[in-house]
């Protein structure tokens, strides 16, 4: 016997989309399925919508509060989307992943590659694609508390957003929800399983050798 | 709608680990739960044992037979164990993977890395660890029809292969046979998923652009 123990790095999984491909639902969905899975909380200054949860959806704070999180180092990456500002926490993140726990970010291109320039090898992206433009304008226009003029600002950015793609490791096509969730779920045991991400490897193996 | 169709490179998966460690019954699992993959058989000078059958297991030729294929080029590595000559037949491989299959290899340390050579970006490397050196051992012992000597010898063949975990993408502690497999099957769909082996995303995205 007398092989030690093998533990892991955290990583951070970002799962980006243009709005209405599905990427909220599937984020609820993995995070419902996965113990080792928690979801980063973005500050955001844009006003709560109705439905949404202070500290669950987002941390709703105001610009001045924002300003000064930014001036201190506390985000991770931050942006401007709409005119309204979205920050990463840095805290719990870091908190987690030195603890063997995985992150999930709900962000955009901007705040990936932001992420991506800040922690290299623990970030795995995710790029979701909706399987038609049909598809893509019914989701966006069955969110009944927008106005037109929301709607077609969200097209105008969805178009943006989509133009990210191959700055991703991985592309899922959202043709049917349970797949994407099966394919999300799939990247991040396969990601689990790198070598690198594996602490004690050497150690385990050296006693394998030393016993054979 | 309008959506241009997304096709898929086919990848080369390398399962290694000791003799012992489990891998050739993951293998076999994994073929009978997916329809998109297929062995890829290897040719060798060594005898027939029983149970074994020409051209499921390995291809049994002759040692002139072998010479003849290698100077042929029809290999895509060989290599040497225990004076016996193990050979991958190029053909069956390149066939599969133009037709967007995936082909998998029991094959050792030797012949990953020159697999790893001839093809980089297809290569997929998984090395499946033994939980402990008593399993280890227990399972190099049920092999009946094997001699002390011979077990001997794939003791010694087993911490030499040990020696090259490094040298692989992924690692699978084979704990459980159930979980083992998962973890095998979850590395192919993660794989199949990665932004560069998907043809035809950049029109499939230019398409949803045009469109919204």
């Amino acid at each position: 016997m007398g092989a030690s123990e093998i533990t892991r790095r955290g990583l951070m999984l970002v799962l980006s989309s243009p709005s209405g491909a599905g990427k909220t639902t599937i984020t609820r969905e993995i995070l419902t399925r996965d113990d080792a899975l928690s979801l980063s909380v973005s500050a955001t200054t844009r006003p709560m919508r109705p439905g949404e949860t202070d500290g669950v959806d987002y941390r709703f704070v105001t610009a001045d509060d924002f300003a000064r999180m930014d001036k201190a180092g506390e985000f991770l990456e931050h942006a401007k989307v709409f005119g309204h500002l979205y920050g990463t926490p840095r805290a719990p993140v870091e908190r987690a992943l030195a603890q063997g726990h995985d992150v999930v970010f709900d962000i955009d291109w901007q705040g990936t590659q932001q992420l991506r320039h800040a922690a290299r090898d623990d970030l795995v992206s995710v790029f979701i694609l909706p399987p038609s433009t049909d598809e893509l304008r019914r989701r966006l226009h069955t969110r009944a508390q927008d106005s037109d003029a929301v709607v077609a600002q969200r097209m105008a950015k969805a178009a943006d957003e989509l133009s990210h793609w191959a700055e991703y490791d991985y592309i899922v096509v959202n043709r049917d929800f349970d797949e994407s969730v099966l394919a999300v779920m799939a990247i991040l045991a396969a990601e689990r399983l790198k070598r690198e991400r594996q602490i004690g490897l050497a150690d385990f193996v050296a006693a394998l050798r030393e016993e054979s």
